[in-house]
């Protein structure tokens, strides 16, 4: 179990250590016929510089840094992070760059990680995804200097460089949509209200309502399908129930799919449904969910992009990304007379 | 954007580099009382040493890699992959190793992804998933004799140790509970055919219906939902439709409860479904999916544990983890009467 060393390189060779050095780094001292011959020995013996040479004498790691901080059940379900990595990677994966993944369950371990990796120059820089209202990681990122970029935006920044949807545009064009439908009761199962985008999304939704003269009904959840599926029976089940449930993930989406299943409530006779992010998953329900949302893959590019300029040394500015799009399909539908 | 460096506390404690490389290294020649001053200094600058001078002086990366092989477009909303590397994780986080992490879609690049990282010390050890029938990557890593695990076997392991689960009982298991059910003609939705594991479940498939005399149809598919649904529309619509339905995955199965509802075809009145890899999209839909699975997480525990043994120089055998286990649920019932 062993990788060739230069003095594995200098015994095949018959020569000395130093040799074998001089050659590999095209320095003077060496014959050109003896430097061709190191050469061909240490190519057919698979020799490599190795990385954390490089990285010692001042180079990068070559290694970008993700901690992702939800729930690990909620991960395995949810199409977004998967399509997030995946943009990323395929950024990253160009130019050889890595990415090192964590998991952890709370914000403390979190900034440990971070702050471990930047000490022991495992990273060049990191992503912080899912941005609090009280967010001690901006902070402390600023204070260790490590290289960072928020996925999210563009409030709570505090100086970072961060690249976001907007998503105000959307939220109002969903609910622009659901109205001229004809729907006047409309609710929001949305995700956890410590994340921004959950409460930027509540404001825009409110706002968008308000202008109407529609009436809302909301519950908090942290992305689960099982919340999702919970505040669904407890919104039909209300004596004036909606008409139209937003939902903050495809996830609690479909489960609302199948709690209306579960209850005998027609969609979208009686009950529109509307996902935001939309994924693959949306497309293969019966009937297809109507929904919201972006090239998570090409969000993931960019923010990529964005952060290895930044560890290139190059001025990085903040930015929106898209404006999510509707999409609608089967699970909107006019809403049901008398309501 | 700078870490603490030994200059930076030489020049805090107004001392020559060397005398804090001998205090921070504990070695003679610094007097206590210097030293004390000096380590109480670079824990305030929150000085730790680099892991690449410690990888560097014969120590370890710290570092276990995976290649995942399968399109980023499948990886996005199969819960298989996120929920085996959150099992992964759970178990490197306590020990403090991290996971780097690339995806490839083809084998060259992932085979050139594994000897790269092994070659410039970015690993200590890798996983190997997706065992395919014919394996280049099983000789190319006991040839680089890098510290890999498989994620599967028995078969085709190559003298690298394997862990996997038991499918052969699980795939009788279900089709005798079909049988039971009076199902005479059964259908299975595989996965590629270049998988092991999905060879070994088609032999196993076939054997117990072969055993019981029901008549079998198939299909292969890329395990995405959209070649599930096609796959689940074909068979549907053939003059002798299966009456049960066995599904390689979880998405597809999703799927095909979609496409049997918008073909008018009752779940399970006229059709039984069957998804493998139970997760929570199985529970979320309605009805909800019958299903055969272990828990994935524990599985990619016990994975990393085996790993980190062998990277400790321990020595370490290839096991069965598990026989996975048939949750019937609402989309399994009786054969319809007359077929």
């Amino acid at each position: 179990m062993k990788r060739p060393t230069i003095a594995d390189i200098a015994r095949r060779a018959g020569v000395t250590k130093s040799t074998v050095s001089f050659a590999l780094n095209d320095r003077p001292g060496v014959s050109a016929a003896t430097r061709d011959r190191i050469l061909d020995i240490a190519r057919e013996m698979g020799w490599q510089p190795s990385r954390v040479a490089r990285a010692l004498s001042g180079g990068r790691a070559g290694v970008l840094g993700l901690v992702v901080d939800r729930p690990a059940r909620t991960l395995g379900i949810e199409p977004f992070f998967m399509q997030l990595i995946s943009g990323i990677e395929g950024e990253l994966a160009a130019r050889d760059v890595a990415l090192l993944l964590q998991m952890a369950e709370d914000g403390q371990t979190q900034v440990a990680a971070y702050r471990r990796w930047w000490a022991e120059r495992r990273v060049d820089g990191v992503f912080l995804v899912d941005l609090r209202v009280d967010d001690e990681r901006i902070g402390l990122l600023a204070e260790l200097g490590l290289p960072a970029i928020v996925i999210g935006g563009p409030d709570g920044l505090g100086g970072l460089p961060g690249v976001w949807n907007d998503e105000t545009e959307a939220v109002r064009s969903v609910v622009e949509y659901l109205a001229a439908l004809g729907h006047r009761r409309i609710a929001r199962v949305a995700g956890p209200p410590e994340l921004r985008h959950t409460t930027a999304r509540g404001a825009a939704f409110e706002a968008a309502a308000g202008a109407l003269g529609l009436t809302t009904l909301s519950a908090s959840t942290d992305y689960t399908g099982e919340e999702g599926a919970r505040a669904t029976r407890r919104l039909l089940a209300a004596p004036e129930p909606p008409t139209a449930i937003v939902y903050d993930n495809d996830v609690m989406a479909l489960a609302g799919l199948g709690v209306a299943g579960e209850m005998g409530v027609p969609v979208p006779g009686r009950l529109s449904i509307v996902a935001w992010d939309d994924s693959v998953l949306c497309r293969l329900v019966h009937p297809p969910l109507t929904a919201v949302g972006v090239d998570i893959a090409s969000y993931g590019a960019e923010v990529a992009r964005r952060l290895l300029d930044l560890v290139a040394g190059h001025p990085v500015e903040s930015g929106c990304h898209a404006a999510p799009v509707l999409t609608p399909r089967g699970s909107t539908g006019p809403a049901p007379s008398g309501s």
